[in-house]
């Protein structure tokens, strides 16, 4: 701390200020402060030294697609956690192949990395043996997997959706429709089974129409043209993710059908379109920056047993999903 | 390659054709083969005899924000071409502040990284001197800085905002204002050279109208009230970058103005807003592919001069930039 405030030319109180994040330092003053920090801190922690401590203050995030907003966003929070404490982050892309994952997870292994952050492709846990043989600790995000307790970090699906549904209902849907994500994915047949769940717990009147993807604007057309005509048409929709989101606003713009919507995650643009989306949010951020901070416990010694944490998710209400179903329905 | 071939239950000459990207490979063995290949090739580079190589096979890459598309795209495309060459990319943020920047640079020599891409966040290139010492190739992307040249690979910014007058001016426009970045970046004034010299290389009317940032839907707001009152309205905008496109917008929308408008950079729902949005296409993917190549080069061997690579834009048209001046304008 004495280096850290003799190179920044403050004292080492204001040092202890903004490492504690307490208030009473100017913002430039801390920038100056954390960037000092940061030089020397890395310093210290070059080649030899880590070897010798067999510790290479590095941490690893593999994920499905770094170019996705989701895992961006993911992405951006574990590094700033890992950089606030002096630490180096490997990203990696598995493109949703478990054979790739393993492969990725294998080499950061080898390479040393002190705990890697995943968002796993499936729920076989196939890197178990590597990351049980090397002690690397190991925060799974988004799914949970099978076999040994991990720590992992979930959104709360079931919560999210039912929210969507009960919001729906409030505003007179009675007949309405879930496309989800490819029920391979633990998320997708999460949200799916809250679906039908809340659809038979509120004793809607049609059995629940579900269509499971992986989905295009074609495949979403093909359900939907049946689904909006006939004795009970629906009056609205209720998607999986952001992508399936995406796919049903082209599809209902080329059918012209005005139908309600409510979208899983956020998106940029959803106010600006016309409805503007009323979506389940869920906090990419927040569960990158829970994942790393549970990541950083463990490096420094945290035994206690494996937990799975929920993050909560919000309905933003915008207003696609208000519009109210025709009477009779 | 026998190694490879013998795990991955193929002939050499398959394995080859992989590695040479030759046809005649079915997908699914490809993906096995480069998984044998990611995997086999780690593990032979682990810690000790990295040290003695001297090669660490891992590249950096330092943006000013993980979260943001436009970085993201960049990201993903240079951890691709890292894994196809069985390295492993450290991604970090500067958020735009030169000395985090420099900081960030420093550790990741120190910590012996083999190459590093570089969106700078000024022109200052206040880390050649730890770069020089260390002999580490650096790619410099979307911004050139000064002093030793250095591989730089750029967006063709000019041209860019040279289309989008001119598909303005063609479908009527006569009044157009440039709502642009913080002229303290580089692509910032480029932009806005660009849009001055066009206007004033078509002959029009009025002087040419520049609002440049940071920008809010309230800063925009300010000045596209008196543009768009007064003897010479302004009928259409051209915007500097995305969150730009988004800020007037918002801005438009609250002041029930339909001006025409063409953005810089695409985004995802460009096609879903009404109308919809006319833009200036960047490939944030192709220029993180061009200096992640331009790296392997160098550490490949490759000697010759820095080059600079200017990277094409294109006019992607859709509705927002179409719709016809009143006449008399």
């Amino acid at each position: 701390m004495a280096d850290v405030a003799a190179e920044a030319h403050v004292s080492v109180k204001t040092v202890s200020r903004v490492v504690n994040h307490e208030p009473g330092v100017r913002p430039d003053t801390a920038e100056r402060v954390r960037a000092v920090i940061e030089r020397l801190g890395f310093r210290r922690h070059d080649g030899a030294r880590l070897m010798r401590q067999g510790r290479t203050f590095t941490i690893a995030l593999v994920v499905e697609d770094l170019a996705n907003p989701f895992y961006s966003q993911i992405g951006a929070a574990v590094e700033r956690e890992a950089r606030i404490r002096q630490h180096q982050l490997i990203t990696a892309s598995a493109e949703g192949s478990p054979s790739r994952e393993r492969a990725v997870i294998e080499a950061l292994v080898g390479r040393r990395v002190d705990g890697i952050v995943v968002v796993p492709a499936d729920e076989s846990a196939s890197s178990d043996a590597v990351l049980e043989a090397s002690h690397t600790p190991i925060v799974y995000m988004d799914r949970p997997v099978r076999g040994t307790p991990r720590d992992t970090v979930l959104s709360d699906n079931q919560g999210g959706i039912r929210s969507a549904v009960e919001h729906l209902v409030a505003h007179g849907h009675r007949n309405i429709a879930f496309y989800g994500d490819d029920p391979a994915f633990w998320t997708a047949r999460q949200r799916r089974d809250a679906f039908v769940a809340t659809h038979e717990g509120l004793g809607l009147p049609s059995s629940p129409r579900v269509s499971m993807g992986p989905h295009t604007v074609g495949s979403v057309r093909e359900t939907l043209i049946p689904w909006s005509a006939g004795p009970e048409p629906i009056s609205a929709v209720i998607t999986g993710n952001n992508r399936i989101t995406l796919a049903v606003l082209l599809a209902l713009r080329e059918l012209r059908l005005p139908l309600s919507l409510v979208g899983f995650d956020d998106f940029e643009l959803a106010a600006l379109i016309d409805p503007p989306v009323t979506v389940v949010h869920q906090d990419p951020a927040a569960m990158g920056q829970k994942a790393a901070q549970q990541l950083f416990a463990r490096l420094l010694g945290d035994e206690s047993p494996a937990q799975t944490v929920v993050m909560p998710t919000r309905l933003i209400v915008r207003a696609s999903g208000l519009r109210r179903a025709p009477l009779g329905r």
